[in-house]
């Protein structure tokens, strides 16, 4: 989605001619909600003019309704009763001046909340990600949906289930992973908590987005089909076709030199024929006219608005979304010329009205409560202790030298850093100004020490700035302190100050080539740790950070991806030891932006290390070959999280090891948790791998996971199950198929961290 | 090819028993020179057994002659007279001792020159990819092929038509350009050239080898059937179809999956059904084994030998180097038991006898002359005297501030750098101690300088290190000399010290995560330009390196790939201005390793540039988009290379407008050499740009070029034709088609200096 569009048609609602319905008076079957969807959908389909089905396929009310009816966008930072206000009247204008009354979705985005002002503020999704938290991610959802409800919003533009395999693209923050498995078990829950209080999800951005060529945003992908299938496709299949999502956006850019906009094999060929996908397809902000203008399919100087139409239509991307040049008004003149069968148009108008009737949207229009219960069902009491929940199970602990951490509170606390103070440090897709309203790092340390002990903050320097001058203030600050948390990372903007460029080094269209600390944030470390007093830095960002030297330098190490408007009080919670830290990497860590890609799913083959070479401390260079100074393996590997609680493994164990594709195998290990006065929480891993296949598979395969809490000195069995028919691969015909074979299955608590693991064989 | 495995089967030549033929004493007709070729190979097809195919169809002379007798390889660094000695003893053991009687290929390396001590060493394929000089090429192939052939060796694993997009590679020296149509040039001139002396040529390493992930070492390729058919594809069938290739070397990667040595798609349905391919495919050294340890396509520990011979013969690599398990052997029990068709058998083998006959190997088994010619045949003057001239067309001219260059002789010349003498910086692939023949830069610029000048030589640095004292020293050549030329890059090794693991930063399983000089090279050359004196910079490596600062910190920037053995004559032609600089670079320099890739022919969509950041001098952050920090296009781009001469061109005209895909379009510019003093060579570039298509294409892409000499004040016209068939694209059905519409011609000095343009219409 990129800004620089208005729906401020809203404004003009007024000014609609009307047009009358229900003129003899009988019940038409389209609106009993007791006939099978099928058949409302064929009986409504039969009632629409070619301008009615084209109003349906397009987004917007910018010029008027007869055009463009079938949704509009309500993401800017206006009041509530602003928005449920004109929300309402346009629900009533088209339900009730329009011949057939067909309510429209309304939309905005929700990645990590409800896009309105005031409205909750949940950590961004790479954070979210790393809880490994099903069932909370699952609760979020619903409640951004009350959310969105509350107010008429009946559609929200998430989940995100792309990977984040490119960390320098700027909107690694808006994924959960570069993992499929994970990305597509939190989409999953995602969808199924939003779309369980009828708000429909919009799962984006289908496909293969995520990995653009220099890092650059929506720059072209390179793979092929087999690549597809195995990485970018099963987290939209989990989230798509096993939560029933009631729509997909597809995305901007090129895969192997087609756009998936108008990319029949993939949206058609794949969703339609081999995944039955039965709702619609809308495009991104703008992303019809690209066909012209950046893949240069078209004319572009105008845009050949009957050539993008012919192009997207047909693939199988049945709505246009605004931000273009409103393409899809040449339908009925294409249908009228023959250029293009209404058959097309029929199928793209029914796949979106079949996800209005499932969503119950006829019934109920209106969904928005009182204006008197907004209070409660928007920024909740249980919103917000959701809020902190989550991304306290989604802060990393990296490092723990000497158990430094948990701190205690009856103590001199120097809290240090440009992200520890003066704004929240959220991630792209907030409104305006929502960076002034939330709990700070400072703040929630102030609030944990309360009076027990003493909290004396310094900035130290601006993010955006090499400007030491802050520093003495700072190491002043430390000196004086028993210990100094010191907070740094990547900051992104509300969605109006990106867009209006003000400095970011993430968010959306701001692109980095390195990834390492900016400006004089990596020195004000340094003077810290000099004087010896013990340093915990957290990174706060929205990607990984390259900075292999704070692992050992540092006393504790920390990472909170973008926080949620609880964030401070969720880190003071890691901090002072009132939760135990559980929460794992949805990403590896590169040690340098020359290695990318780090993802651990590399394909066997790849990743092959002779020695590695680097500079000794003394500056002599110690030469190696992968790389002649690096290495190619992460800096910290996806999966990898510590705790307060020491977590050990038992012999993993399989209730079968001769299987058939249908079978589930139970894999189950005794987890301990040997810390005797601290209870914790573990998320056990379970990865596979294919010993012998016909292609080329990824070396080891995160397959199931579960987050279970572990009493202070006690055992539990974990089970997790693995649907056999889970672990099949494309083969050189491009078929699905579990092959015969054994499959190792690795229990670890991280990628790299294996701690136990069994064999079966697939008959 | 990696290193490991000896020919020491030679010397059991002797110990091996003998074979009778002739029984009947009449002369069969695969014997007969005047029959054809098809029917020679089905009669000798017919008298062989399958022990006798086997041991046609595997590499090395290892274990016995009734084993593998196909072909063996003589790359090691041994006198001219112990391989000429024993090659003969091998083919005549050969010709008289077996049943039929056939020849070995008898193989070695020869990227750039006849891999055996004493023999002439051209500069690297990455330099003289630079010289844009079909011509030179082609002589310098003859002539390889002739030093070859004198010591009875008749194959070379040669060319190398990978292309270089992917710096961190260890192996982009060996490769002649990150452009196809280049690459495929430069492939096509050097078989003719090699093929014309009747040694065969290796194209390599097919396909799609060459953008490992991570820049890793034989680490898998990521990438579509469309991307591998546009841009991986076309040297290839250029180098291999077009100019008649006896053989193909396959390559070690898996490609979106498929190992390329057992993916039938490539070798089969691509190599043979759709280009026609007759002769045959050999695998890369250990090549075959990869299929169970590096893949997991079979079991590994003992390596399953059945497996990996019923996966690479049958889908299209038809004989197995050496390196490994030698799988083949199990050829007869395979076809015995009917696991393996005998036809498979049949049709490999008669490849690689297809290539024996069409070779001549037949009727001239030992082309070897006798050793008293051996001097005028190998490191003859023509050859030292070619290898100087593609090198100094091989030097590129990045800067030349205030016409700095060239230097007058009569001057006192500091040559400072770790590059600049004590060994001789060449390339991979070449034998033991080579670094210790050569004329180095310093022996160059002295010989140049005669008694006219003084040379200052200091080293400065070691390239290995960050010790800085020998800066002093340099610092006082400096002071001294009216200029300052300073030597620095990368380095690689002689084979034998290369996989000893003796340091090197460039070079087959040396790759980097960085591109930047290492050690103390980069502050050396501030040491001396802070001297004030002009430093002219000579960047003296085998990949682009990343240091752009120096554009305009240096009076002057001179990129050298690694030389030929008249290297530093070469560079001092150019220093000197007895020959006036011609290279273009036939890669894209980085400014940082974040930005890779950076190839000039990304697809239509990519490096969408916002505004591109940076750290300004006083060290304030200007923040940009793509990058915050950085800018993603290239620091020089593909083509550049600087003149002693200015260039002007005339319009671009073409002789036809309105075309259809079997004609030829000739384009002409007038181009004058505004110098009036200095003849020059410009090589005129014209690119491509498909203006609308149906997929999407790459921006633009070269597809011809033209280096013409012109004299002082002349002006030449320049034509250059343009086969429209070679226009087409790979459609969404992945059918080749020359598309209806507007194709834009550019025409320029580099990629990113277009002088001119003009449009004809394809109907």
């Amino acid at each position: 989605m990129v800004a620089g569009f208005a729906a401020k048609g809203l404004l003009l609602l007024g000014l609609l001619s009307g047009l009358t319905v229900g003129q003899d008076g009988s019940k038409p079957l389209y609106k009993d909600p007791n006939a099978p969807i099928d058949d409302r959908v064929s009986d409504l389909l039969d009632r629409m003019t070619i301008e009615d089905k084209m109003a349906q396929l397009m987004q917007g009310l910018v010029e008027n309704m007869k055009m463009k009816a079938g949704s509009f966008y309500v993401g800017y930072p206006v009041p509530w009763d602003w928005i449920a206000t004109n929300v309402k009247k346009a629900q009533d204008y088209l339900i009730e001046n329009t011949t057939l009354g067909i309510p429209a979705l309304v939309q905005t985005e929700g990645i990590h909340g409800f896009l309105v002002g005031n409205a909750t503020i949940f950590n961004s999704p790479i954070a979210y990600g790393c809880s490994f938290n099903r069932d909370l991610v699952e609760k979020m959802a619903a409640l951004i949906g009350q959310e969105s409800s509350a107010l008429g919003v009946n559609q929200l533009f998430a989940p995100v289930v792309d990977l984040a395999r490119e960390p320098r693209f700027g909107r690694v923050e808006e994924m959960f992973s570069e993992d499929p498995y994970l990305s597509g078990e939190i989409g999953y829950h995602y969808t199924v908590g939003l779309q369980g209080v009828n708000v429909s999800t919009t799962v984006k951005h289908f496909a293969g987005f995520s990995q653009p060529e220099q890092g650059i945003n929506t720059a072209p992908v390179q793979g092929g089909e087999r690549y597809l299938r195995t990485t970018w496709l099963p987290a939209f299949k989990r989230a798509i076709i096993d939560a029933g999502a009631w729509s997909i956006m597809s995305s901007y850019n090129s895969y192997d030199g087609i756009p998936t906009i108008s990319d029949y094999h993939l949206l058609t060929e794949i969703l339609r024929e081999e995944w039955g996908y039965e709702y619609y397809v809308i495009s991104d902000a703008g992303a019809t006219d690209r066909l012209c203008n950046a893949f240069h399919l078209c004319k572009s100087d105008p845009i050949d608005m009957d050539s993008v139409t012919l192009q997207a239509l047909p693939a199988g991307n049945d709505v246009e979304m605004g931000g273009g040049s409103f393409n899809f008004r040449k339908i009925p003149e294409l249908v009228e010329s023959g250029k293009l069968d209404i058959e097309t148009v029929n199928t793209a108008v029914s796949r979106q009205l079949r996800a209005k009737f499932a969503m119950g949207l006829f019934e109920n229009p209106y969904p928005a409560a009182p204006e008197s219960e907004w209070k409660k069902l928007i920024h909740s009491r249980e919103a917000v202790k959701l809020a902190r929940e989550l991304d306290r199970e989604s802060i990393v602990l990296l490092e723990n030298h000497d158990d430094v951490l948990p701190l205690k509170k009856n103590a001199d606390i120097a809290v240090i850093g440009p992200m520890a103070h003066g704004f929240m440090n959220y991630g792209d897709y907030v409104v305006y100004r929502s960076q002034y309203r939330g709990v700070t790092p400072l703040d929630g340390i102030k609030a944990a020490v309360g009076k027990k002990g003493r909290v004396h903050y310094a900035q130290g320097c601006e993010r955006w700035s090499n400007d030491q001058s802050g520093f003495d203030e700072a190491v002043a600050a430390a000196k004086k302190s028993d210990v100094a948390v010191v907070v740094v990372g990547t900051w992104s903007r509300d969605q109006q100050e990106l867009w209006q460029g003000l400095n970011a080094t993430t968010g959306e269209h701001v692109d980095v080539n390195d990834l390492s600390l900016v400006g004089a944030q990596a020195p004000l470390i340094k003077a810290i740790i000099e004087t010896g007093v013990p340093t915990i830095v957290v990174l706060s960002s929205g990607k990984p950070i390259t900075e292999p030297w704070l692992s050992n330098a540092t006393s504790a190490l920390v990472q909170q991806f973008y926080p949620s408007e609880q964030g401070g009080h969720a880190l003071a919670d890691i901090l002072f030891g009132d939760y135990n830290p559980s929460g794992k990497l949805s990403v590896s860590f590169p040690n340098y932006v020359g290695d990318l890609p780090v993802y651990y799913d590399y394909l066997n083959s790849g990743r092959s290390i002779g020695d590695s070479g680097y500079q000794a401390e003394d500056g002599t260079l110690v030469f190696g070959h992968q790389y002649v100074f690096g290495n190619p393996n992460p800096w910290y590997p996806f999966g990898h999280g510590k705790s307060y609680s020491t977590f050990k493994y038992g012999a993993v164990k399989l209730d079968k090891t001769t299987v058939s594709a249908d079978d589930v195998v139970t894999v189950s290990v005794d987890v301990t948790n040997t810390n005797k006065r601290r209870d914790g929480a573990e998320v056990v891993q379970v990865y596979v791998a294919d010993e012998i296949a016909t292609v080329v598979v990824p070396n080891k395969e995160l397959k199931g996971f579960e987050k279970v809490m572990i009493p202070a000195g006690k055992t539990k069995k974990v089970k997790i199950q693995l649907e056999v028919k889970n672990l099949g691969l494309w083969n050189t015909a491009m078929k699905y198929v579990v092959e015969p074979g054994a499959f190792q299955v690795l229990v670890g608590s991280s990628s790299d961290d294996i701690r136990g693991n069994a064999t079966f064989y697939v008959e």
